[in-house]
């Protein structure tokens, strides 16, 4: 598994990284919808996924395969992969090289394996059911998350703060005033760096499943925790938090919610 | 001039490379001083800059230095250099590869060459008389900033939309409005960024002369313009706009203004 989730960083990178820094088309799923939001699609996005795609279903035929740009095929299938080909699609055109590629395999509701990779720094995040890894360089480095425990010592990582909204602003301000230091700007390069202990904490509101999923696994083979702000699975978005250890986890729940 | 500083760039590399993302003893400036701020010093500002320090004083002995952590050497040099060995403490400390080491020569006020390295993604940014390039995998590429000229189609950066205070905020956050796309956490990096042509707007602001001194000619050999809020040499810091040509620089500093 670990093998084949390299091979997909590997096909997925063939599609994106020729296509990072370059100019390319960018069009707005929201355009013509009046919303203030910026949402683009690139290339890269649809021509990743169709790679990663493409990989799963010779290995895997049958299996469930939902992605970002194409929707759900074998919806019925109980295994299967959750796709998102750029995680950070913002980050992607604006050259910042903290966008990701990330696939996910679920066999019933569980997140058994996931896949963050960012080609341009060449960092490549998989966790299996044996651990969970950084290959770098050629070098396998075991992830381990940090052993903060105290709100005053966590370094927080989000977004953005102003991706939270009614009911989600607050709790994120007062979570974060509790904090040792908030960064901003990682998208799910933010996870990854939970998982290698370099940040304690990670909040964020209004996740998509192909946003969180595949990231589950890397977050908790590293020793970390990962769940909805209420404490339920975070599977399928939402409002996510992540955290170091259990003992975070419990503090920096217990702030947000008041 | 170009050979000498990504001479510096690969000796400051070799005192921060290694200390990124390992554990690190992390001073707090303003320790003791009650203030919510928080200002790490490394080992790797230190070393970085004496490392600095010593290239450029065994080559140009008798020139100004000005460094973050060190002061000024020789101060009534008329020639010198600035030096941010670690710009972006924050960003190194939470492993995040956006920081940067900053060096600039200056020949009385003018700024007449500077350097940006990213050791981990291995990005050389370098400015000289002659010209701007990115040094990258061993290839040379010319800078050049964006056309973008206008306010609602350019993408604006800036380390955080809570470095700002009372007389600041309210413009930053009229300009972020105005523009099409804001993003968070960058540092240094923003400027090279613009000076790619990947966004077109960064404004910042109480930055000292070392965070900024040493981007100025990479950014205006790459035909974007630096100044500060209020049009005067953005050399000795203050609040700082960057833009990716004069006509952009204009309209983003009219909102400034109000």
């Amino acid at each position: 598994m670990k093998k084949f989730l390299q091979q997909l960083a590997k096909v997925s990178e063939e599609q994106t990284l020729p296509r990072f820094r370059s100019s390319l088309s960018v069009d707005n799923k929201l355009a013509g919808a009046g919303s203030p939001s910026f949402d683009p699609v690139t290339e890269a996005d649809r021509e990743a996924e169709r790679a990663i795609r493409a990989a799963i279903s010779e290995r895997f035929p049958g299996d469930r395969i939902l992605g970002e740009e194409f929707g759900t095929t074998n919806p019925d299938a109980p295994d299967g992969w959750i796709i998102d080909p750029v995680d950070g699609t913002r980050a992607f055109i604006s050259g910042v090289p903290l966008w990701g590629t990330l696939v996910g395999r679920h066999e019933g509701d569980a997140m058994v394996a996931g896949l963050m990779h960012q080609p341009f720094t060449g960092e490549t995040y998989v966790a299996t059911a044996e651990g969970a890894w950084l290959i770098h360089n050629g070098l396998e480095h075991a992830l381990a998350t940090s052993s903060v425990e105290r709100l005053d010592e966590a370094k927080l990582l989000t977004t953005s703060p102003r991706i939270f909204g009614e009911g989600t602003q607050e709790p994120y301000d007062r979570l974060e005033a509790a904090c040792r230091l908030p960064r901003y700007g990682c998208d799910c390069y933010a996870y990854a760096l939970l998982a290698s202990g370099h940040v304690d904490l990670v909040a964020e509101a209004g996740l998509q499943t192909y946003d969180i999923a595949p990231l589950i696994p890397i977050i908790e083979r590293a020793g970390g925790v990962v769940r909805t702000w209420d404490g339920q699975s975070a599977k399928d978005g939402g409002n996510v938090l992540a955290a170091a250890n259990k003992a975070l986890f419990e503090r920096a729940a217990e702030r947000l919610a008041g």
